[in-house]
């Protein structure tokens, strides 16, 4: 949850009156998302949310973030449509920060994902794939192979405070996927962060994806990894079979996977649980003073590593072939 | 801003259909009032707002507060109006913690009132103690004089910390009006908490109030000593007799007040800088390790007392008599 910056309402105002949307009638700041600060406006025509971007989302990338919400809109995938300002810019700015507005979405994140959720995530997640296809602009992903040794280095030999042995755990894995990261995989638009907290449902069908700020070219099926991780373990770190496979299967539903992203899976898994593994460590290890925003236990990323690392078929997270 | 209490979806939902309010479409937490945790509903009939209600509020006041709101609301007030379950209360239980959905107001709170604002609030205000006037409910004050040697003692020494000599100048304070607060004044429910950001402004015309957590039964001109407080000063603690004559020409186009309140006035406002500047004080002193919440500085209030004690007419706070 995070409200990080307070806007004037003259200011707020003035900014709402460039776009066209109505006359202001309320501002509320909400708890959503971890690196901005929301607003939900409520004009003369409609609900809005507004976005101020701080320091985590690089400026340069705004253009791909926008870019690629309304070219799913456009596609029909119901995400965030952003709103273009009556100069026809999509990004503005206001209190020195980056700024846009992008459209109320109804729906309710779950917590606890059940095996419908998951089903119907499988099949969400692939039509974004779909949808994103023919999306002309590039990002890297700049969370991948190369960047986690640097992470790992940012969190040092204090990685054994949070848990003995993790610092060799973590660069042995490292080492692991630098000399063997599956290559030449389908590829395209992910969203890289498809957590439980970034789906809307309502009863229980997929009624919205936000939060597109991790999105980047890269491979579908690690997106899919990311998405084993984040919705088919229990909470003690044990692996849900049965919502693996309905996840796998509502993917494939749309988009059937090639053979190579099958046989790639469970590195992709592996490689994932890494990611937030380091990410949750370094944030763990650099709790600023008076955070609003509580860490994420990067343990249970350890955990889900070390199902993986067990791992050699793709038939374990629920494949059928 | 707050968001204190984080309630699971399911939880959550079944709540909301116990109210046949519709189907919850959405929710999201919001950053308003400091002592309770809001949430923003979407159902599909229209939105609310979901307090549940923390440690501050004694849950034996509830049916004053609500009632009050219903009771104000009847007589075309706009106010939250608290929403009815279908079990007839208008007040449950939820996350362990006691609940209640009001209807959601448009309307912008304004930072920095200007003169208009401080006339639409006096009008606003006087308004307010009319439609109370016939409230059947009492409930004592519960931070007047009796209760401001205590706030005091709380501080302690360390009010010496925040100001040279802060300890003894409130302490000579309380001392003044235990020996002469203004008896038998007109009297029925205030406000007592109406600072700027419990005030709604649709382009500068008043379009409600929030936030009847501290309403209690006391004198009406007490409720305009702590407006003249909290919107007729500038940042630097300057009062703004301009916008202290809109103010009261304002609430007098509505209730014209009696020789006794006019009398009374400057000792009102000395008394309220006081309560403001002591629980401040104590807030200031008391912060929790990781709050959410900014403590708000005590020594504005110290400020504007200190100005209040060279006032000897109500005429200086604009008053036109």
């Amino acid at each position: 949850m995070a409200v990080y910056t307070e806007v004037p309402d003259d200011e707020m105002a003035a900014f709402v009156a460039s776009y066209g949307i109505g006359e202001l009638l309320s501002v509320k700041g909400i708890a959503e998302g971890v690196s901005n600060s929301n607003f939900l406006l409520h004009t003369s025509k409609a609900f809005y949310i507004l976005t101020l971007y701080e320091e985590r989302v690089d400026i340069a990338d705004l253009p791909f973030f926008i870019g690629l919400m309304e070219h799913l809109a456009a596609r029909g995938l119901i995400c965030p449509q952003p709103v273009k300002a009556l100069n026809g810019s999509a990004v503005g700015r206001l209190a020195g920060r980056p700024a846009a507005i992008v459209t109320f979405l109804d729906g309710l994140s779950v917590r606890r994902p059940n095996v419908t959720h998951c089903a119907e995530l499988g099949r969400g997640l692939a039509l974004l794939h779909q949808a994103g296809a023919d999306f002309p602009m590039e990002r890297a992903n700049s969370l991948s192979v190369p960047d986690w040794r640097p992470l790992a280095e940012r969190a040092g030999a204090a990685a054994d405070t949070v848990s003995p042995g993790l610092a060799n755990r973590i660069m042995a894995e490292i080492e692991t996927h630098e000399r063997s990261w599956p290559q030449d995989l389908p590829r395209g638009v992910i969203h890289a962060d498809l957590f439980p907290n970034n789906v809307f449902f309502i009863k229980d069908r997929l009624s919205g994806l936000i939060d597109f700020y991790f999105a980047c070219t890269d491979a579908f099926a690690y997106d899919l990894a990311i998405c084993l991780n984040s919705w088919c373990f229990e909470a003690d770190a044990s692996f849900n079979l049965t919502k693996g496979q309905a996840m796998l299967a509502g993917y494939e539903s749309v988009r059937r996977l090639e053979e190579a992203e099958v046989a790639a899976l469970p590195a992709l898994c592996r490689g994932s649980a890494l990611r937030f593994l380091l990410t949750r460590l370094v944030d763990w290890l650099n709790v600023p003073p008076g955070a609003f925003v509580k860490p994420l236990d990067p343990l249970e990323y350890d955990r889900k590593l070390a199902f993986h690392q067990r791992v050699s078929d793709s038939r374990e997270y629920g494949l059928r072939r």
